[in-house]
């Protein structure tokens, strides 16, 4: 799937999870952000560091799943951005606005995975449904 | 399947997917390279800058697609590198010699995609063909 | 597959691959990671470089594969991990303490690749079965 000028990554491949029923899948993407949301997760304070990206990037690399949260179908997707000199920053996306991107994903079969609250990381980890 | 060393991981891949008959499809590929080209596409002026990479170093992250354009099979690659301290550059692929590079892709089967000309973004952007 | 906790992610891939009878796979991940050693190999010396990664860090990019090496499952990683900045490490992961992981793993069918020394660069690469 190619994703819409000015959408944003997150808010579209959930979009397309849910168009397509897809609640356990996996995915990449490559393509070009305008600016993003990056998250870093603090694994002592149990909370998410924002970092903010406020020129246009390479998606250099965008690796992600599909899960049910809430019973919805929500996206968790790492990347990687890459500016003009070919200087990295990578995290979480938080959100991601797009220039053109190239989403192969993949419809996963087999058991259900939802995300339930972790008490050790803090974080909505999965189990089998 | 494995690169040959000394191959432009590019043409590689590209050939491969016409030997393969593909002609949709998406891959990601991890090993070393010699030295490589990147680009990063300046979205103002529609021209991608280049980036030379001269060292040996660590293919960390190397994600892509088969698609059509002109009716041949046309690579589309992103790539993370990493050199001795582990530090990174990335950008769009132009050019990477391969040291060593195991590649696993996956013919896409459903619609065919094809690159034409998108005025918004000056860059070859998938059509369903 | 999510990874358990504190768990060296490069075991618990193999162990994963081990335990599904896979021995041609191809998995990507993400996740955070508690500390890591990374690998870079330097091609005259033929030997690998080790990179200390002592802080938790996200898994912003997990790309690898299984083959066979010596008879038993073998896992390849490469990986991109980022601070709290969003600043960037990768390479050959060695090692990688789990802080969570989530892993799509798939078995891929068709001839086998078993790892072999490889005169030219050192490395235990791949040979069809």
């Amino acid at each position: 799937m190619r994703l819409k000028h000015d959408a944003d990554l997150v808010q579209a491949i959930t979009e397309l999870a849910r168009s397509k029923g897809i609640e356990t899948g996996s995915f990449t993407a490559i393509g070009a952000l305008k600016n993003a949301r990056l998250g870093y997760y603090d694994q002592k304070n149990h909370e998410y560091l924002e970092i903010k990206i406020d020129a246009p990037c390479e998606l250099a690399s965008c690796t992600g799943n599909i899960s049910l949260k809430d019973g919805e179908p929500f996206a968790h997707i790492h990347v990687v951005l890459a500016d003009e000199a070919g200087n990295t920053k990578a995290g979480h996306l938080l959100e991601g606005i797009v220039f053109a991107a190239e989403v192969d994903l993949r419809q996963l079969t087999g058991p259900k995975f939802e995300r339930k609250h972790d008490e050790v990381t803090g974080l909505s980890l999965w189990e089998v449904k």
